[in-house]
């Protein structure tokens, strides 16, 4: 049942060789079957293919089998009408999924379609003993119905939802007006059943909520959901390279692991911290050489005791031998103390996650001007209430633009968050069709337009706020005013409610934006901006970045942080200082945004938050 | 000095209105200057831009000013030639990119020039009190010299290595006949000068090693070397989202944290691991439960010792007491230890930095069926004699594919490193001939050709083996028979000497690969492959993955790992379990490949080994 040959041959012969008669669908190019994309995906859901053969994978999405009725049922089915019988309906998507399918089942069962079932590749009504399978491999939204007889194999094993086909047939039309569903396969060969552990597999025992599927990552791209957002995804990412590499700018990897802690200013959550696997300090139990410190003031404590009482001098030995026992543990673990501390440092001193890419790209942009990266960022946060849906590791793209000012980074932003809608709302409309019509998202074609066509709208912090102050049609439960951070009640009513589009509030207050955005002239502001979305709030902040010496280092003092760790960030400004401004878009927001999705931990395939890290 | 406006304007109106006569070059779209890509990077390097006028920015890679010679030279100057005085010169790169620049000025000097500066934008003689500055912007490899006159400012300001300059002028030609230097700048404005602390610029001071350029990773993409490789890494970047792109395949964003230790398999370092940053743990003085437990102990035996000798009350009455403290201290941290182990583990466990991508990724191939990942990958290695040129954070690229066998991953992985260097080689001819002609780099463009345009070879292990066992030209130093592992210089003698391009290894002896890999039917090989390039080594490694539940148990625990932390790995062949295969590209390794460069730490912009995490 497995697919044919176990050895590595490196011709580039079909393996279709002899299968005369009907042309073969090409297979994807790097595997052995072609995909639901070039099948079902295409604009004519696979019309033009009908007669035609291929090869085809997936995994079932959800199934019924036609069975003969029992002879039990009794004389009330005189015509042995056969009894659909449907499995793995396990959630919302897939029973939506199915509604067409038992509707084209009804269709079926109820004889009406005989008449029309003319074309040589016409369904007909499905024999009894009949799988009607839809399978999934991921490459689009739609599944493919694959017809399955029994005579090919025992259908309780291609019948459970999450099991993998690889199976060879005819495509054929399907009869009735389902746009969405023009064709099936007849299957006529097997080639590979990768079973399911119905028991322990986690999709079909119950109505599967958001939570029971973010426990499951590593099956959760299974689910149209899943997969449809995941294609969003890497739309984003291709769109994103595609943006920077058309105008000019180049990538760079900016480290992961940073030995600067002051780039956490601004910054909610704390820096995760490293430590090297060893495997002895992996157990924990050492004793500290100032537990032994403690224990051997006691211990002379003790023997000058008894000394004074000069009566007890088993005692006293025993005392006596004990302290210096104490005092040998203790010299020695004073040697090694600074010896195993540069040694458990594996990087000679504290090293930790970054939780942004700012300063490292910064320097970059002073040299190459025009600089982005994609990467990761982390940050434990624990101390807000939503700290379990706050991500400890998200992907950011910094862009760094050197001879830039603040509305040259304002310009590129707009035009690169446009250009990433405008693509994913071209290019994935079926996932985000989905998406809309799935519970999980909300309609957002209409947003995701009126983000891309007009002009989003600009304002100051200052009108920003006093615009806030004379709202009268709604009470805000945080407080406001100049100064104050804008809540996320405040930024969701100039989006939302007041312009509906993409808010860029700019000029900030300078305690609210880090030490490096750039001091105005009225040394109370700072050359920065947020962009504020709809229904999501900010999905990228930036700033032009104080290239004066003098500024940066009040301003680090002014934040309290350590200025000797921030010494080579100023050595782009001690050496060829240049205007240049940036900004850094969330991916995670960003894909709410586009999709629609509520909640950040659903735009990461495997989430990592306070207390979560599956996998 | 500063360039003009610090408002916030958007309207987009040119800053050049009122200068009629010439055109402008047009400027960069998010920045105030055109790039030097878009003047000299040319194809003509320029030459039909003669006679229009720009804003350019860069920093200084070298200078020469013309001086008056002092009248303390003496008689011996009777025309009171112009004296050059060059400054800048630093290292081996900037020397070489100043030939031409020396050569121009000695021919300018000699006044062999002058008749045939005949057209409009010619070059004259630079006149007394004239800086010729040579400034790139990072956009090219081609710096762009610009002609200051000492009236515009103090030349000092203008002249050293490291400079920023942003100015405004008219494009001259060149005179002479040196292809790469068609076309210089007449300044006519200074926008903005960023001077340079000559004193503690690093590159100003001595010929800069490459080791001293890696000590000040934040600076070096000024020097054309790290520029270079950058543009190269970038063009890289951009190359692999392509070729996935158009291929069909998914990006994904597999997770950087993981609390999954038993992906070490197979590699040679140990992982990082994380702690929380939290203040209070951060000195490190804890008092342990176990020291606590040990003094508890010892103070047990003094106080019987005490009672023993009835004699000392006032002995026996502190030690009880000390006693109980330590009893009720003890209680206490046995209580806190659970909650404050579980407050210390971010994600109530313990998590590290990921190693690999491979078995995350397998998990959305299972779904998605064509997935690849660019993501960083980290390792500790402390123990090997390279450890301090050993990468702790690297960049792969990792591809996975369903339905699909060892020689599907193999062709895609000779595809897809074909494609990128053909890209490289097509895209940044001037940064591989500039690292060629370096003394950094060798000269690798023929190594390119070789590995683009022919099949590459492909051989099994045993014949890998047998193969280098029978070479008699040449002596390996390490030993080798089948079973053992090929070495560096076995390696080097198949690409290098023996086939002079790519060889793919592939069915090895299953105790030289990961669990992962697929069990051939002889028991003893799996379905892996090796991907070795000339000079380099390996680059890319793959396997088809077992996908057989029994045969992966059995492989997991041979390999001594926890089958309890690859449950969820283990899901994926529990259920619906299909054949895929993949591959790992090292970026790193792959652009040493490309560029010719040797050390890895130049392969990267900030490089983390044992014992150095700078910036």
């Amino acid at each position: 049942m497995a697919a044919s040959s176990s050895s590595t041959s490196f011709s580039s012969s079909s393996s279709h060789e002899g299968d005369a008669g009907s042309s073969y669908i090409e297979c994807f190019k790097y595997s052995r079957r072609a995909t639901l994309r070039s099948v079902v995906g295409r604009p004519d859901g696979g019309a033009g293919l009908v007669g035609e053969r291929a090869v085809v994978g997936g995994w079932v999405r959800s199934s019924a089998v036609v069975r003969a009725r029992r002879a039990a049922a009794g004389p009330a089915s005189p015509s042995r009408k056969p009894e659909v019988e449907a499995t793995g309906l396990t959630c919302t998507e897939v029973l939506m999924s199915r509604v067409p399918l038992i509707r084209c089942i009804a269709r079926l069962m109820a004889g009406g379609i005989t008449a029309a079932a003319s074309a040589g590749g016409s369904a007909r009504r499905p024999a009894v003993g009949t799988a009607l399978v839809r399978i999934n491999d991921g490459s689009c939204v739609a599944d493919l119905q694959i017809v399955v007889d029994s005579a090919l194999l025992p259908l309780d094993q291609i019948n459970a939802t999450g099991a993998c086909v690889l199976v060879e047939g005819k495509i054929e039309q399907v009869e009735g007006t389902l746009p969405q569903y023009v064709v099936q396969m007849k299957v006529e060969k097997i080639l590979h059943i990768g079973p399911v552990d119905s028991e322990k597999y986690p999709r079909s025992n119950a109505h599967s909520s958001p939570d029971l599927v973010r426990g499951y990552p590593h099956l959760a791209a299974r689910t149209a959901t899943v997969a449809s957002t995941a294609r969003v995804r890497s739309e984003l990412v291709h769109a994103v390279h595609a943006f920077f590499q058309s105008n000019g700018f180049f990538h760079v990897n900016t480290p992961t692991i940073t030995t600067t802690t002051a780039t956490s200013a601004g910054n909610r959550g704390k820096m995760l911290r490293l430590t090297r696997l060893f495997s002895k300090s992996d157990n924990g139990n050492r004793i500290t050489p100032e537990a032994v410190r403690a224990a051997i003031k006691e211990k002379t404590k003790q023997v000058e005791a008894l000394k004074r009482s000069e009566s007890n001098r088993e005692a006293l030995e025993a005392a006596e031998q004990d302290l210096q026992r104490a005092n040998a543990l203790s010299r020695q673990l004073e040697q090694g103390a600074s010896a195993e501390s540069s040694q458990d440092e594996f990087f000679h001193r504290p090293a930790y996650l970054t939780p942004c890419h700012t300063l490292h790209l910064e320097t970059y942009a002073c040299a190459l001007s025009s600089v982005y990266t994609f990467s990761p960022v982390f940050q434990a946060e624990s101390e807000s209430l939503d700290s379990d849906r706050s991500l400890a590791e998200r992907w950011t793209v910094d862009v760094e633009l050197a001879f830039a000012e603040l509305e040259d980074a304002i310009s590129c932003a707009e035009d690169c968050v446009k250009s990433l809608c405008s693509t994913v709302s071209k290019d994935c409309s079926d996932e985000l069709k989905f998406l809309s019509s799935n519970q999980a998202g909300d309609a957002t074609s209409s947003v995701i337009e009126a983000a891309v066509s007009s002009p989003w709208q600009k304002i100051k912090y200052t009108e920003a706020v006093n615009t806030l102050l004379q709202v009268t049609d709604k009470t805000f439960e945080s407080k406001l005013e100049l100064g104050m951070p804008l809540s996320r009640e405040h930024l969701s009513y100039l989006a939302d409610d007041l312009y509906k589009k993409p808010v860029i509030i700019y000029d900030y207050p300078k305690q609210l934006k880090p030490f490096y955005a750039r001091l105005k002239e009225d040394l109370k502001t700072v050359s920065a901006f947020d962009l504020v979305v709809p229904k999501v709030g900010i999905v990228a902040c930036g700033a032009q970045k104080e290239e004066r010496m003098d500024n940066l280092t009040s301003r680090i003092e002014e934040s309290g942080l350590q200025v000797e760790q921030l010494e080579w960030y100023l050595d782009t400004r001690r050496h060829g200082t240049v205007k240049h401004s940036g900004f850094s878009i969330d991916l995670e927001s960003l894909i709410l945004f586009v999709t629609g999705l509520k909640d950040v931990r659903d735009a990461i395939p495997f989430h990592r938050t306070k207390g979560h890290a599956k996998c």
